[in-house]
């Protein structure tokens, strides 16, 4: 059931250690934003659009307040550390806003169930928006931000998540909303959990703050995904800073991708104009799928599936990735990250798959979070062995 | 919005000294088979069937379980007293039984909340089931049971509470199931924690069990609908001794109500065969209409509406009597309450009316529970202004 090993090889072998963050750095306006475009990009269409999450918290720094990072080697074992972010359909987040007050809420109940501080705060997931989440409570309260998540990416089910893989308890599980309502959850498991914090999750309109796995910094360093704040930002720095010495971003997003060990296999799946989506906000979350047509004649079309993320892209019958490999929508022309509430007919895009962490693809991880877990049926197949890139 | 004095003069006027249960002795055998009883009556046929629950405490009672009730005016005013009871659909309740350990995972998270013990419980609602849901859990915890409820009969809402009328607030809500999930809640409003609520128990399956407006003694002194117990169990008792003797159980019910300050206008409203039951669970409601059709030739019909409880019965355009007041069916035989679950086609049936405690029928009462908290228009008319009774 534990496999710490497995992360640790991963952790061994990431190359998060390149970018210029360094361990308690305390992050700029410029990191913010990359990290807005990497993490767009690492929510697979998911986590939500980061946008108004980024101008929160860039407001937040103007008026003097501050992100303290911390490197997951530097935490102290007996830290009491709260994985949060937003749980709902990235449809409803996009026209209800946070009042920058659910996650204090949180935060205050979470504190008294344990009958202690938080030491510090870490993403549930680096994917869009919700990578920002930590950072805008972290702001507000003084508290550090853990230099990691518990996906790598975005999913859409709060289960989905290394802490539950390796046999951390939820509990307890603490939703918020806007109007200040306060629900803690005690549930006999992360399937339960999942289950009644999404029903919650409606009742609250469509989307809620959410605590959970709150666990020790031993835990965090065994079992959390490391350092992927640093690599959402180096994400985004590589993309700006091409974009402004006119290179290609997207060469210089497959440069930096390949240069990880977490995303190492990256490029893309196809290139093409949206002449389809359907999706339903419906349960919690935002399922749907799109088409996609290539643009010379006869070059056929791909269709994505999505539940939040995208999950899977298949070219008629051919499979070109599947979950929980990362497959995002780009726009065309600036390279960013179309997430899956903003898909819109007519859109020029390009397909990009990356593969996960090591960690996401043991059988322990699939069970969980790979194809079954939405129903598809037939193995997982990774990306690289997929797709003939490099 | 405080009015003690109302609740004051009801307790003066109350004749619920006359039975035999005194203050703080134990509940004999019979005594809960009379308040199963005598609580399905003023459920208005709502707070579930008592026939499961009553099994359940009477095997605890064999097994040496003691259940001791405690009149109100012996509570110490520091006393940390629980509302308790089971909120959903009776329909659900019907086939999914408790498995009797829901509401000490739910007590165990109150405590932990408020960071106390609790010292006694007390019925939400003296309606039905609800009557015995605190005597079952004091008799496995050891505490004793306040001789009083928050409703003076069953309401379908969780703050159609005279704790809610009289302003004390509803957190913190513990709602558990029978798998052992444990969800609080910290709400805005009684309106929203009723609203969550509701939601959770269809979450847990249709129904779960409910810890709200966790109070003091004084506050319990102060807004509670006094001796309730006592008077549920002094119906069940002059019913069965009528029977006993071969006399009328109903002229004995009627006879033991209007000796009571709380239900004195009591009468007949209608007799005949059910010929209609239209019933719907949903929304964790049992929601619905009866017509009930006279055994004369052109005798007419009566339509009840009800939400879990009756709400309104109707002759044709003729009001015969509205919530708040007491509208129950009675087996025409046996004088036993049907349910609202429990209607069938072709039962034949008495329908009754009972006047409520005045503590229900002030104005901050009834805009919370009165006719147009249901969606009926016009005022509130009692009961004994609508028919023309001794």
């Amino acid at each position: 059931m534990k496999r710490p090993e497995l992360n640790e090889q991963a952790a061994r072998r990431t190359g998060h250690e390149r970018v210029s963050v360094e361990p308690s750095a305390s992050l700029t306006e410029l990191d913010i934003r990359d990290l807005a475009k990497g993490a767009a990009f690492l929510g697979s269409g998911g986590g939500g659009d980061p946008y108004a999450a980024t101008l929160q918290l860039l407001a937040m720094l103007e008026n003097g307040a501050e992100v303290r990072l911390i490197n997951i080697a530097d935490l102290a074992n007996d830290a009491l550390v709260a994985p949060c972010g937003w749980m709902g359909a990235p449809t409803v987040g996009e026209e209800k806003l946070s009042n920058g007050r659910e996650a204090g809420v949180g935060l205050k109940m979470l504190e008294r169930l344990m009958g202690r501080r938080v030491d510090a705060l870490i993403a549930s997931e680096i994917g869009g928006s919700n990578a920002l989440a930590p950072l805008i409570l972290a702001a507000s309260q003084g508290l550090p931000v853990v230099d990691g998540d518990g996906m790598g990416r975005a999913f859409p089910e709060a289960q989905m998540v290394t802490y539950n893989i390796y046999g951390l308890s939820p509990n307890p599980v603490v939703l918020s909303d806007t109007q200040g309502n306060c629900i803690s959850m005690q549930t006999v498991s992360a399937a339960e959990s999942e289950r009644f914090g999404r029903q919650i999750a409606v009742a609250m309109g469509g989307a809620c703050h959410v605590f959970d796995y709150a666990c020790s910094g031993r835990e965090i360093k065994q079992y959390s995904v490391r350092g992927t704040v640093t690599l959402a930002i180096g994400i985004g720095r590589a993309m700006r800073e091409a974009k402004k010495a006119k290179r290609d971003p997207l060469e210089a997003l497959f440069s930096y991708l390949r240069s990880t060990s977490y995303y190492c296999h990256a490029g893309a799946l196809f290139d093409g104009r949206i002449i389809d989506v359907r999706r339903d906000t419906s349960g919690g979350f935002a399922v749907g799928s799109l088409t996609i047509e290539a643009f010379g004649a006869g070059a056929g079309t791909v269709e994505v599936k999505f539940q939040n993320e995208n999950l899977r892209a298949n070219a008629g019958p051919r499979l070109l990735a599947t979950v929980p490999d990362i497959i995002t929508v780009l726009d065309r022309e600036t390279a960013d990250t179309i997430t899956t509430e903003r898909l819109r007919y007519g859109q020029r895009v390009k397909l990009i798959g990356a593969s996960v962490p090591p960690i996401l693809r043991s059988p322990e991880a699939l069970a969980i979070l790979g194809p079954q877990a939405f129903g598809y049926s037939g193995k997982y197949q990774p990306i690289e062995e997929l797709n003939a890139w490099r």
